[in-house]
């Protein structure tokens, strides 16, 4: 990769090039690199931003989330920022906006002009996770009727501030698409040909309400690199592109991963530990609680432990093996439903092969253990109730795996959300009850 | 979505249209729409594929996985297949190759003309999960001499079977990559312009052995729709585009979420149960071993838990909090190193919050297990004791957690392979030997 680790000449040239000169160096550099200089060196950041034009600004915000955004607004002055502000596209100044008090809000809508202000507070009513949250509402739009030719010289005249002009989106009168054209079928037509002869008629468009993990299904099955907003009547509202797609599919993994492991998708990997402490605490009283169910059952049994004490070396295992089989099934699905993959067509399928899978898993698992366990204590009857716990454990715990999530989903609730928790409680609970009660049951053979 | 939904009709017009008809809605549709047509409808599969024109087949094969295009194509004759095979694109051609035996590969490859069959051999030496594994052969070059109106010109009558022609690569008679220009920034200069005065030739490039999660990170900082991929010399190799991103970055998290809930990549959601069997019970054998780790430290102390019985009651929430505690850090930490989070420069700043953040977590989730135990047992001393040890388990838990995926990251293993499976073992061993090991030191305070 060409200058990615040079930041420190980068710098140097920031801060030292003459206006002329500095002018085409920002010509050839990418804001994600000046981005880079500017996180590294705290000291020199106002005076290198200082330097820089609005839009390029305008653009190296649009590389950072909102705090960073306001932080590095805060540098300059109030008029600068509103100019600034003007540079950015629709769907992050909403996004900016969103995270500030509303009477700042106003103050920056009340400095640029008003059809700009009009579309970025339409932006702000959508949802943040939606399609029309994620849209930005800069697109070249063209009419049936014109001529390649005609199109590319409006092309060349027009200050295109669209985010992607990969495609052409053709609309009527009343705004409504009517059709697609690709920048490459463009290019590759003939000057005289007329755009309603070369364009796509079967626009594949995104309802504007859509939830972004469908979104980003849809754009992963037909591969397009930026697809239209639409409302009910089929009035172009906006495009989504490809870049805001790997976004929300990392955002989507990161929220999925997070709740698996019992954390909230806001933590910042090297934020202050206090913050870490506020959002984990509470998912670790929950599972507190649930560990006290655990607990409770193994002490209705406290009896029988008191006689046989070798049982409470093999809780670990009880407990510990289902837990595995339980996760190995949630992650599957949790997985599955977040990409599609478990449909109403093969549900059942799947949750008669999660069962078979963790009946035959409980099978080679408990007959190990139960052989170990016969030769740990010397006695059959141990290896019996041990293995035959495993056995129920496991099956169970597979079972609550696929359970679990696809209840979860079903209620509407994120099925990764405390998924695990659940699990792991139940298969504690079970676990603990099938092998302690199986002991008592036997418990003549065992003393 | 427009006809996401209405693969029936879709089936019928595929079966019953004339071929006039039929090559015109061809031009409409889109592959992935046929596709879902022709898994649904497996009894009328080959008929339809059978009507379909070979370029169309090659597009539909190219949204499968390699196991489905195997499939796919083996409902042709072998001449067939050839010609369908010589639509596809290189790399998409070698991923095919590569799933299948030696013989059938030359079988293939001396049916295409020998330009392209060196071309997919070369691809094939590269690793499957690098940039050279992922990337297509076909672009489109030109020289930096040309103006704009030829370059169009060119475009309109070369045949483009370029992956991407949303950028054009200039490239000296060595093939050395001298720049790039974006269709966008072609269409919209005026017709006599040199290419050589709007190209940029500070050019950012992929080198052909980058592992495919670094480019993906590098597609996510710098937002392109393709980049170019050179050998040491600059030599211009092939492209890389953003719809082989997202599926990277896809395959990269559900590679890392499988492994840490103990799942290999393989398996599939709606497979054969014996195959999920034979995938996952590796995994809950290791995972035994160490569970009978646990059970030996328990087993250290029976003579403890002999005494003071309800220890047994309490074991599994010393266990339960530390995992919670140890997955909740390896979550973010394993995150974290995926999305270039993690630091050379933050990782010291990382580990002491971590570190913090258990302390404190621990001193709440202590406090309120000491106050019930105290309650529970009737005994301030047992209070102390587990409170005690749920402060100590879920520090050390949190540092496990941090420790393990980047002393892993340092061996150059996935920090998300086995990693939960060292934690748990970590927290489960650690955790009973401080709560049963102060036990047996307060002894005589708890009997």
């Amino acid at each position: 990769m060409e200058n990615l680790n040079s930041t420190e000449e980068l710098k140097i040239s920031l801060l030292s090039l003459n206006e002329k000169e500095l002018s085409e160096l920002l010509e050839e550099i990418h804001p994600a690199d000046i981005l880079d200089v500017l996180r590294k060196e705290e000291d020199v950041r106002g005076e290198i931003l200082g330097r820089l034009p609005h839009w390029l600004v305008a653009d190296i915000l649009e590389e950072m989330d909102e705090e960073e955004q306001t932080e590095f607004l805060e540098l300059f002055p109030e008029l600068e920022q509103y100019k600034i502000f003007n540079e950015m596209s629709s769907d992050e100044q909403a996004d900016l906006l969103s995270n500030l008090e509303p009477e700042e809000v106003d103050r920056f809508l009340d400095n640029i002009d008003e059809e700009d202000a009009e579309e970025v507070k339409e932006l702000m009513n959508y949802e943040e996770d939606s399609s029309g949250g994620i849209m930005a509402t800069e697109f070249v739009s063209i009419r049936e009727s014109m001529t390649v030719k005609e199109t590319l010289n409006y092309l060349q005249t027009a200050t295109i501030e669209a985010e992607t002009v990969y495609y052409l989106y053709v609309l009527d009168e009343d705004e409504i698409l009517k059709g697609i054209l690709s920048l490459r079928d463009l290019v590759t037509a003939k000057f005289d040909t007329v755009i309603r002869d070369i364009m796509t008629e079967q626009v594949k468009s995104i309802p504007v309400n859509m939830d972004q993990e469908e979104v980003a299904q849809i754009f992963e099955k037909y591969g397009f690199q930026a697809m239209p907003v639409v409302d009910e009547k089929g009035e172009m509202l906006g495009v989504i592109t490809f870049d805001d797609i790997i976004e929300v599919v990392r955002e989507e993994d990161s929220e999925d991963m997070y709740r698996l492991g019992g954390l909230n998708e806001g933590e910042i990997i090297d934020g202050p530990a206090i913050e870490s402490v506020k959002s984990r605490v509470p998912w670790l009283f929950i599972n507190l609680l649930t560990a006290f169910l655990a607990a409770a059952t193994v002490n209705l049994f406290s009896s029988t432990i008191d006689k046989v004490v070798i049982l409470a070396s093999f809780m670990p295992i009880v407990s510990g093996m289902g837990g595995n089989a339980g996760t190995q099934t949630l992650t599957l699905i949790v997985r599955g439903i977040a990409l599609g993959e478990l449909t109403i067509e093969n549900a059942k399928k799947v949750f008669f092969k999660e069962a078979l899978t963790g009946i035959c898993n409980g099978l080679c698992v408990g007959l190990a253990v139960a052989t170990i366990g016969y030769l740990w204590a010397g006695n059959p009857v141990f290896g019996l109730v041990i293995g035959l716990a495993m056995l129920l454990n496991m099956s169970v715990a597979t079972m609550a795996g696929y359970l679990v999530p696809v209840t979860l989903k079903k209620l509407n609730v994120d099925p990764a959300l405390a998924s695990a928790v659940f699990v792991t409680t139940f298969t504690d609970v079970c676990g603990f009850f099938f092998f302690l009660g199986l002991a008592t049951m036997f418990l003549k053979f065992l003393t």
